[in-house]
C-alpha cells in the first residue's frame, strides 16, 4: 500500500472497534418502548432479553406502566437507576431523536435502533438520520440501525433483537443487511445445529458499519469466521481496511446480490442504496481476501463447514465412497473449483489392503464398494485421514441394500476430527439416511445433501487461503523514494498547467508526457505546428512515421480523420498535415480553432499484442484500474481484469493472471514471453498516477504494444475532473490504509 | 436431417421400444434365485414383487425348496406353469447363460439380470455377455442389465428390483446407470413425496439401452418427463435418435459426470466404459433437445419441479416475496439463466393496490412487505397468476416476526395450480417454516430451500423449450438434389484418386478442389511444377501472389518454409519457388521427393476475420464439426462451438451463436455484417462433405477469411482413413435418423 497516505477515518490503524463492544457485551440494557402488547416488537425484544440472561439487569422504559412483563418499568431513560450500557429503541421514528439525546445525557454507550422510518422513506428520513448522528456525536454514542432486527451475542447470552429465538452459541459471526434474510438464516442455523458467536442486523448502517463490525469481530475471541449478507457496501474504504486486516486470521464470506443489472435495479428500489458495479466489487473483495459466494445454498454450506471443521491447508481432497457415481460427480466439482484428488500414498494403500476387499479402487476416490460395512468405513477414514498427502476428507454413503447408514455414522464419529484437516460427509438419500446425518452433525461432521457441494465448499475455502498467500507475496519496488517524489511533482505540474489553461482534456502529447514522468515507455512523439516543422521532425526520425491531430478539445482523433499512418516520405508528411488540418477545419462539428497542429511519431512495427490499460471512476470504490486485451475485438471478447489502486507488482501480476491474453503474453506458438517485470512495473506506475493525481478522472493507454522486444504505449488519453470540482469529490483510492 | 440416409439400427423409425413393454408391464414374473436367506438379493426381489402387487403371479425358481416366503417354488423355469413374461435373475454370473437359454425356450419376453460379474470383470466377462446376447437373439428376448438394481413400474405396481422400497406412482421416469445413486435418488424422492412413472437401473446396458428406454418412455402415457443419471452413452446413434423423437413431447434431463479429465478417469475405472469428450456430449445433447444439469442439487430440483408443475412457456418469472434480499438473489439467478422479471401489467398493479399496503414495491419482484398476511399472499398470487405477461410464479416467504408460514401455505394451496404456468415456492428457514413446506408440497407446489435455485430451475426448463424452438426452425436448402448428387460424386472421385495413389493426405490443391466440389468458395489456386510455370501463372493473376509448397506428404507447410506471401513480381515468384524447393530438399526430415512443385494463389487482402472450420473423429459420436475464431490466438481464447453432421442452416446458425466471434461477424465498431446466409450455407456444405464422404477422417479450413465483401477459404487440409480401414470403422455420423 502507498506509504505517502496519511491515516484517514475508517483506516485499519484508527479503528473504532472497541467503542462498539458495549453493544455486544452490555452490563445493563434498557428497552425503550417495552410493552405487553401481543406480537409487538417492544414486547418481543424485552422477552428475548430476559429469557436469554446475559448477567445484567434489563430496564423496560414505558411512561404509561409501572411494570412490563412483571419487570419494574421506568417512565424515561433518565429516571432509570444506575448505569445503562445499551438501549434498544422500539418507538416510532419521530421519538428517536429525543431518546438519543437523553441517552447521550445519561452516558449510554450503545444503541440498537429497531424503529423504521428513516433513510428508506426519502429525504425527510435522511435528515432525521443526520440529526440522530449529530446528537450521538456529542458523547460518541454508537448506534446500530435504524431499521434493523437487532443484535445477538449468543455466547454472552445477549439477545437484543426481535428475532423469534436466540441462536445457540458457536464460532461463526453472521451480519445481515436484511432483517428478513437474517430471520431465515437464523432459523436454518437452528434447524441445522449451527451455533453463532454473534448476530447483527445492521439496518441502514447510519453509524455502525461493515468496518466497525468486521474490526470488532476480528478481535472477538469467540469468532472464528464471519458470514455476511450484504446489499450495499456503504463506506468502501472502511470495509476494505477492516477486511484486509481480518482476513489473514479469519475467513470472511459474503453473499451479495446485484450480479446482474436487473438485480441491481431491484436492490436499489429496496434499500435506497446504490449498488456499485459488480465486477469492481469482485476485484475489491479479491484484493482484501474476502470470499464471495453467489448462491444461497453455498452460503448455507459455508456455515455448515466453518462452524464444524478446520480450514483446508491445501487443495488435495480424499474421497471415500461406497459408490462410483457420486465420487465422480464430486470429482468434477473438485477439479472445476481448483482442487485435486489427493494421491493415495503406497503406505495408505498397503494399510487399506489389510482390511478392504481386493476389489476396492486402489486410488482416490477410495471406492470401498457397495457392501462396505460400518467398520470398513471407519477404518478407511482413520487410515486415509492420516495420509500426509491429503488436505481434507469427504465420506460419501449411498443407501444400498446392505448399507447401514446409521451404524456407519456411529462408527465414524470418533474419526470425525482430524487436526488441521476438514472432514465432510454426504449421506445421500432421504429417510433411510436421516438418522445417520443427525449423528454425524451432532459429532461435528458437517453433512451435505450433495457430495459435489461438499467438494465445492472445500475448494472455495482453499481458494480463500490461496488468494491470501498470493496477496502476501511482497511487491518489488523499482523506483527510489526520491524518484517517486520527482514523478509526482512533474506529473502534477503537467496537470496544473492544463487546468490553468482552462482545460480538462490532456492532448495526446501531454498525456504521453505524463506517462513519461512516471517512467512509462511511450513512442517518441513531437509537436509540429507547421508543415515545415512536421517534415523536419519526420526527417529526424526514421521513416515511416505517423502524423496525428494535436487538439486540446478533440479526443477521438480517428473520427475526424486525424490519424495518418505509415508515412513514407516528406511528401507524405506534408500531405498528411494538410489533410488533417482541412478535415478538422471543414468539420461542421468542429472548426479551425480545434486544430493546434499535429504530432509526428515514429511508426512502430505492429508485431506484438495490443493491450489496454485504463482507469475510470466507480461511484463507490473511486478509481478502478483495467488491464486487458486491446485491439478491435476488445468489446467482443471482454478479456479484462479490474483492480484497485495503488498496486504493487504482486497485485499487478494477479490482475494479469485473470486474463486470457496473459497466456499469449507469456509466449505461445513459439513466441517468447514479454518481459513480465517490465509489464508489472508499468502497471504499478500506471496505478500510482491514478492514486497520486486526484485530478485525474479517467485515463487510458490504448494500445500498449507488448512484444518480446519492447513494451510501449502508442496512444494515451487523460481526462481531468471539472475545474470547479470540490476536493472531496476528486479521485481518492478506496484502499488507503497507512502501512505499519 | 439428411434425406439420403437409409434407416439403420437404432433409428427412431425402426424402434424396438414395444419389445421391452413386457419388462415394465409383465403379466407374470419368475424370480430365478429366489431364496429366504436374510439380506440376500433373491429374497429382497421376491419380497418386493409380492409386497407391491402388479396383478399377476410371481414364481420363485429354486431347485432346493418347495416354497420360498410361503409361495410355491419351482425347480426350474421350464417347470414353471403357464406363461412367464419376465424373469428376474439373481443367480451367479456363470449360471446365467443357461437360464437365458431356458427362458428363450420357454418363450419368456424379458429378463432383468441383477447378477454381477460380466463386462466389469474384464475380457472374460465381455465374452460371457456375448454368449448371453447370442442366446437371447434366438427369440428376441430383451435383457435389462446385467449388474443392475432392477426395474420398477410404480404406476402398474411392479417392483422387480432389490431397492429398499418401491417408489410411489407419479409422472417422472428415472433411469440410472448407477444402482447406488439410484438408491439414493429413490430415497430422496420418497422423502420429498415425489412419485415416479418408472425406474430402471440399466447396469451394463448389454442389450436394453438408452435408446430403447427413451423410446419406450416416450410412448408411455404415465411418463411426462425423463430424468437420467448417465455414466456412458454407449450406442450414441440410438440415444440421439430416440431423444430427438421424444424431447419435443417430454423433457429429458441428464446428469452425467466427467466434465473434467480427472472425473473421466474416475468414471473409466468405475464402469469400464469410455467417457467421450465432454464438449462433444454437450453439443450432441443440445442437438437433440436434451437438458444437461451439472449439480446433484439441480438434478433433485428438476424432479421437484417436473413432478409437480407444468413447464414454463416463456422466460418471464413473477416473484412474490415478503423480503427484498431473497428477491434480489433470485433475480440474479433468473437473469444469469436467461430469464427476465415479468413486467407487472397496469391492470395487475391496480388490482393489487386494492388490498396491498401502499408501500408494496409496485414492480416485480412483488414485495408485499415484511408483515404480509396469509391473505395478502394468497390474493397476490391469485392476481399475479392471472397476468398474461407472466410465464411462471415464485412465492418466497421469510419467517419474520409477524409472518405466519403455516397459515400462508394453507391459504396459498388453492392457487397453487395455474393452467400452463408453473408455481414454485421457497419457504426459507428451518423449523419455523417446515410445516408450511409440507403443506405446499402436499398441495403440489414444489418447495425449494433456496429461491435462487427455483429461479435456476425455471430458466433451465425455459432453456429446454427455447432450444427446441430453435431446432424446429426449418433449414434452407440452397442446392438442388441433382447438384447435391454431383457434389458427392465429384468429391468421391477426388478421394478415390488420392486413395488409388496410395495416399491418405490430400494436397492443399486437392483439398480445395474437394471444397469447390461442394460449392465452397476457395482462393484461386494453380499448380506449378517449374519456375516458369509459376511465373506464368502469377502473371495471369494480379500481383501480389502467394506461393505454397505442393506436397503429397507434408501437411504443415509453414514448418518447412513452404509458404511465401506477398510476392510482388515475377522475380519474387522465381525466388520463392527456388527457396521452397531448396528448403524441403535440404530438410533432414524430408528431401527432394517430398517436393511436387508449388501452388500459386492470389494474395487475398487480409481485411476480415479469420475463422476455423474443422472436423475430427470422436470415438463415440463419430465425426464432429468445429466452428470458431481462427488466427494466432485460437488456442488462447478457445472461442469455438461443436456440432454433429449433418447440419442444416438452423443448426449452423445455432453453432455460430455459441461463439463470441459471431458478434464480430455480425458487425461491430462500424463494420458491416458478413453475409450470414453465405456463411450458413458454407457450414452446411462443409458438414455434408463430412457426412457424405466416409473416408474423410479429419478436415479443416484454416483460415476461412470472412468480411463483408467475401467469405473465402484460404487454406484447407483433408486427411483420410488408412487405406485398409474396414467399412464399419469409416466415419459415420451419429445422427442418422431417416426423415419421415
Amino acid at each position: 500500500m502507498s506509504e505517502n497516505q496519511t491515516p484517514k477515518e475508517g483506516c485499519c490503524c484508527c479503528s473504532k472497534a472497541a467503542s462498539i463492544d458495549p453493544i455486544f457485551n452490555p452490563k445493563s440494557v434498557a428497552v425503550v418502548g417495552a410493552t405487553e402488547k401481543p406480537n409487538s416488537v417492544g414486547r418481543t425484544v424485552l422477552w428475548n432479553l430476559i429469557s436469554s440472561p446475559f448477567g445484567g439487569p434489563v430496564f423496560p422504559i414505558n411512561p404509561k406502566r409501572p411494570s412490563v412483563l412483571g419487570i419494574k418499568a421506568y417512565p424515561s431513560l433518565s429516571e432509570c437507576p444506575g448505569e445503562v450500557d445499551l438501549i434498544v429503541v422500539c418507538t416510532p421514528a419521530k421519538t428517536v431523536r429525543g431518546i438519543v439525546a437523553e441517552a447521550v445525557q445519561k452516558g449510554v454507550k450503545g444503541a440498537v435502533i429497531i424503529s423504521a422510518g428513516f433513510k428508506e422513506i426519502g429525504p425527510e428520513g435522511v435528515e432525521m438520520e443526520r440529526q440522530l448522528m449529530e446528537e450521538a456525536s456529542k458523547s460518541g454514542l454508537r448506534i446500530v440501525g435504524p431499521n434493523c432486527l437487532g443484535i445477538m451475542n449468543p455466547v454472552g447470552g445477549v439477545n437484543a433483537s426481535f428475532a423469534p429465538a436466540v441462536a445457540s452459541p458457536g464460532n461463526v459471526a453472521f451480519i445481515s443487511q436484511s432483517g428478513a434474510l437474517g430471520c431465515a438464516v437464523l432459523d436454518w442455523c437452528a434447524q441445522n445445529g449451527i451455533g453463532l458467536s454473534c448476530f447483527a442486523s445492521i439496518g441502514s448502517m447510519m453509524d455502525v458499519n461493515w468496518g466497525d463490525l468486521i474490526s470488532f469481530l476480528g478481535e472477538d475471541e469467540n469468532t472464528q469466521s464471519i458470514a455476511i449478507y450484504m446489499e450495499s457496501i456503504g463506506d468502501a474504504p472502511s470495509f476494505l481496511a477492516a477486511a484486509a486486516k481480518v482476513t489473514p486470521k479469519k475467513p470472511i464470506i459474503v453473499i451479495k446480490p446485484g450480479r446482474t443489472a436487473g438485480a441491481a435495479k431491484a436492490a436499489a428500489s429496496h434499500t435506497g442504496s446504490m449498488t456499485g458495479s459488480d465486477d469492481v466489487l469482485d476485484a475489491a473483495f479479491k484484493r482484501v481476501g474476502v470470499v464471495r459466494v453467489t448462491e444461497i445454498s453455498e452460503f448455507y454450506s459455508m456455515f455448515n463447514a466453518l462452524a464444524r471443521q478446520p480450514l483446508p491447508q491445501g487443495n488435495r481432497l480424499t474421497v471415500i465412497t461406497n459408490a462410483g457415481g457420486p465420487g465422480v460427480l464430486c470429482t468434477d466439482a473438485l477439479i472445476l473449483g481448483g482442487g485435486v484428488l489427493a494421491s493415495v500414498s503406497p503406505e495408505t494403500v498397503e494399510q487399506l489392503n489389510t482390511f478392504l476387499p481386493a476389489a476396492w479402487s486402489h486410488s482416490n476416490p477410495i471406492d470401498i464398494l457397495g457392501d462396505a460395512s460400518p467398520d470398513a468405513y471407519a477404518r478407511t477414514l482413520e487410515v486415509a485421514g492420516n495420509d500426509p498427502a491429503s488436505d481434507g476428507l469427504l465420506v460419501i454413503l449411498t443407501p444400498q441394500s446392505v448399507t447401514k447408514p446409521t451404524e456407519t455414522a456411529e462408527q465414524l464419529k470418533k474419526f470425525g476430527k482430524i487436526a488441521g484437516k476438514p472432514v465432510y460427509a454426504s449421506w445421500m438419500g432421504g429417510e433411510i439416511v436421516a438418522k445417520g446425518q443427525e449423528i454425524l452433525t451432532a459429532a461435528g461432521v458437517p453433512v451435505f445433501a450433495e457430495p459435489d457441494m461438499a467438494a465445492k465448499v472445500f475448494t472455495m475455502l482453499y481458494g480463500y487461503k490461496k488468494n491470501l498467500e498470493a496477496l502476501s507475496v511482497p511487491g518489488e519496488e523499482s523506483q527510489s523514494e526520491e524518484d517517486r517524489a520527482k514523478s509526482r511533482e512533474t506529473a502534477a505540474a503537467i496537470i496544473d498547467a492544463v487546468r490553468a489553461s482552462g482545460r480538462t482534456i490532456l492532448t495526446e502529447y501531454e498525456s504521453k508526457k505524463l506517462l513519461t514522468a512516471y517512467g512509462i515507455n511511450t513512442v517518441q512523439t513531437e509537436i509540429a505546428r507547421t508543415e515545415e516543422d512536421a517534415i523536419k521532425l519526420a526527417e529526424g526520425m526514421k521513416f515511416p512515421v505517423v502524423a496525428k491531430l494535436l487538439s486540446e478539445t478533440i479526443t477521438h482523433k480517428t473520427d475526424v480523420g486525424g490519424v495518418k499512418l505509415n508515412l513514407q516520405s516528406p511528401e507524405d508528411v506534408r500531405n498528411a498535415f494538410v489533410e488533417i488540418k482541412t478535415s478538422v477545419s471543414n468539420n461542421p462539428k468542429w472548426g479551425p480553432e480545434h486544430f493546434q497542429g499535429v504530432t509526428i511519431q515514429q511508426m512502430v512495427k505492429q508485431d506484438g499484442y495490443e493491450i489496454i490499460l485504463g482507469s475510470s471512476l466507480d461511484p463507490q470504490f473511486g478509481p478502478v484500474l483495467l488491464f486487458g486485451m486491446g485491439g478491435q475485438l476488445v468489446e467482443v471478447f471482454k478479456d479484462k481484469a479490474l483492480g484497485l489502486p495503488p498496486l504493487n507488482t504482486t497485485h499487478a501480476r494477479m490482475m494479469f493472471e485473470q486474463t486470457k491474453i496473459f497466456k499469449a503474453l507469456k509466449g505461445v506458438r513459439g513466441r517468447k514471453s514479454v518481459d513480465m517485470k517490465v509489464l508489472e512495473n508499468l502497471m504499478v506506475q500506471f496505478s500510482r498516477i491514478v492514486a497520486e493525481q486526484p485530478w485525474i478522472k479517467e485515463m487510458d493507454i490504448n494500445p500498449l504494444l507488448a512484444s518480446e522486444e519492447q513494451i510501449i504505449a502508442l496512444d494515451a488519453r487523460v481526462i481531468l475532473h471539472d475545474l470547479n470540482t470540490p476536493e472531496e469529490k476528486l479521485s481518492k483510492p478506496a484502499i488507503r490504509c497507512c502501512k505499519k
